[in-house]
């Protein structure tokens, strides 16, 4: 499949929660299980989405969303992996919503597909606050941003269920207290789940891999019993 | 002068334009140069401002409005180098606007300074687009976020006067591409100064810091001139 670049400038078709709530029922029934991916610009976010592909490949098809201001130099990543894959230029606009995604679903071969993974704008303010129709949320925090990132930025680690800490890899180069990040985060959103990883290494994505094939089975029995 | 810390959720007092030409003159009669820094979340904008005062320290009396969602961990760090300081919390909002800077500017002693430096929302996005009333837009990129952020924030890129290229003091454990970062950089915005420094190691910070002294000196010509 080619990459899409859809051009979305502004939302002109109702509330963000009505068209989340439509999205989410039809991913729903189409049986896919979505995540949002959220965080900081040049956090690694298209690194993980790429990662993640090769270790579901042959297991799990997955699909993406990729959202930025301007340029296709994510999906042109994702597409080179092979996945079904659409971007969203979103002009100036600081986050994706759900009406965006709503444009991209039909754009993608929705049957082909197990697990949508959308990339957000890089960005840890506004994302947090737009309900996209997904079923996790997702945020990854990379060490050269500082362990301080939790108390500044309350909403987006309070609103997630998984804290992905990225680029462990130069953990000794830069002053990250990571004990006092996981109290922080913690503290925050005491439910979390937080992964330690390098998307340039590899370390910590068997876990993260594992668990996003957990939360696929569940949906799954839960599909099944329903 | 204690930390004073502002709570400010919206925007009541007009458009942010009037309040940005409001602020402007008001800091123009008071002979301060202003500087609005902006970056993502961790690039280091707190490190830079603090490594500004203590190189300007006898020569120049720098004031600073810090930017947040929430907390006051910058204004107490910039607090320990005895400058006197702001910090400004937006609750959930994604910049600063004029209207913020202009309350801000009531509770800083601006007869002792000569210039203000005021550390954005971390955010390339919504802050390109709010003047506060500086005369000067800088913006701090560090190593990890990656050489491709121009063609993903081009209006960051194209409206700013100094892009620094900050944390390269880690360039070697990076992939990137600084020719390719410098060429898109340039491609955007022609006229940008562009300065590679660390705010650890020290290096490069001299150049900005004499581009600083240089526009304060100019300032001055000018206003004596008037």
């Amino acid at each position: 499949m080619e990459v899409k670049v859809l051009k979305i400038t502004e939302d002109i078709l109702g509330s963000n929660k009505e068209w989340a709530r439509k999205n989410r029922d039809r991913l729903e029934a189409l049986g896919i299980l979505t995540i949002n991916v959220m965080s900081s610009p040049g956090a690694g976010k298209t690194s993980l989405i790429v990662e993640t592909i090769r270790r579901l490949k042959g297991a799990v098809r997955v699909g993406v969303i990729e959202g930025d201001l301007a340029s296709r130099v994510d999906a042109d990543k994702v597409h080179r992996e092979g996945a079904p894959v659409v971007q969203i230029n979103t002009g100036g606009g600081c986050h994706l919503d759900a009406a965006m995604i709503e444009k991209a679903l039909l754009n993608l071969p929705l049957e082909e597909v197990d697990a949508l993974l959308i990339e957000n704008v890089g960005n840890l303010v506004c994302p947090a606050e737009f309900d996209l129709g997904e079923h996790r949320k997702v945020m990854l925090l990379s060490v050269p941003e500082g362990d301080d990132k939790p108390q500044k930025y309350p909403v987006m680690f309070s609103g997630v269920d998984v804290v992905l800490v990225n680029k462990t890899d130069v953990l000794a180069y830069f002053d990250f207290d990571m004990t006092a990040f996981l109290r922080a985060v913690s503290g925050l959103n005491p439910d979390v789940k937080i992964f330690p990883i390098s998307c340039k290494t590899g370390e910590g994505l068997e876990t993260w891999v594992s668990w996003l094939q957990e939360e696929l089975k569940q949906r799954k029995v839960k599909n099944k019993d329903a």
